[in-house]
């Protein structure tokens, strides 16, 4: 029984953090997406392609979640977005507290679009809410089409579905069944909008980007 | 504090089944190594080829662990490997009590090796001593060569790193060095043993193999 109040109490906190998060974009009128994927399915490398796509477009900010090292945050400093670190020491997953923190260390009065990375972990940050505006959940061709149907949680929460790595589907060198992939997903999750995208290459990015400046421009109303 | 006293009390739960398990391992003299990658490394092709590899050497029986499905059991049956599924609904990590109660269901007598494929997470599996023998890392190379310094906990803890899908360093489609993810390794880890393979391909399995077949075998004595 004291173990149920106490992982309440825990979840209490982070919710009323992520309560006071999503009051503050609401009003702000500026859209926050909290991206989430396993470790290596490409987040970084969307979020520099996204920002350079989009420059002159939106302005974008960046809260980078990682265990250790700042080398995402570096990557993001590169596109000259401006981007806060935030390193768990050891933890799975980003809390909204660690988010309300950091949002006062970002411009926000200069900004369009918040995007948080996430810690790369497909199960647990999709039990934390930051109070973002959305879930993104980034799967990657080499992890293979069964992961919507082992990790349900995360694409059953998530508003898009990046399949990235793409450009892996030439060559037969990865099996990946995306129409699989894209039921899965779609089984678990109706309105679930799906890109297959290739950051690396730039295939799909113009479609991602183009829901990204109208997601912008929803929030902005 | 209290919190503190509930976690101690968590995870003493948890030390208590694993120090069980250790003793019953070292009394049968059996091998077990708990299997440990981000979800779609690879981790069941490598068991369901490594089974099938070790064929009249030594016999394999394996622990699944999922959050959800019994997809990967059901291609470790393929193999004619007794196998036990675990389901966690929803729990990012195996527990040592989990372990416990499907060592029960396996014909312990009959086999060399029990592997335990733990659910697909490079984080929070670390934290959790299942009674193993010892823990296997795998990292595939489309995750990218900075996964050991971002993730350093199951690196630092590990026996093995196997570095898997190899076979993608070819064409040029995928960046990673794997110089840089081997001192990186052993930057954590000066006696981690590290191979590398494509489990889907064979390359290095032979290596692999060679250094299991060794460890039963001192199990055994």
């Amino acid at each position: 029984m004291k173990k149920i109040e106490i992982g309440k109490k825990i979840l209490g906190e982070n919710e009323k953090y992520a309560l006071e998060n999503l009051f503050f974009f609401t009003q702000q009128k500026k859209l926050c997406l909290n991206i989430i994927s396993s470790p290596g399915s490409g987040k970084t490398t969307i979020l520099a392609k996204t920002i350079n796509e989009l420059k002159g477009k939106i302005k974008i900010g960046v809260i980078e979640g990682d265990i250790q090292t700042d080398i995402d945050a570096e990557r993001i400093r590169a596109t000259e977005a401006p981007v806060v670190q935030i390193n768990t020491e050891g933890s799975c997953h980003l809390s909204a507290a660690q988010i309300s923190d950091a949002l006062k260390q970002l411009p926000i009065e200069d900004l369009d679009l918040i995007l948080i990375e996430n810690v790369g972990n497909l199960v647990c940050p999709s039990a934390f809410d930051l109070g973002e505006s959305g879930k993104i959940v980034v799967l990657s061709v080499p992890e293979g089409d069964d992961k919507p149907a082992k990790y349900p949680a995360i694409f059953a929460k998530s508003k898009v579905l990046l399949i990235n790595k793409i450009d892996l589907l030439e060559g037969g060198q990865v099996d990946f069944d995306i129409e699989r992939a894209q039921a899965d997903a779609r089984r678990l999750n109706k309105a679930i909008e799906i890109f297959p995208i290739s950051a690396r290459r730039g295939d799909g990015m113009a479609d991602w980007c183009d829901w990204l400046v109208k997601s912008v421009e929803k929030s902005a109303q």
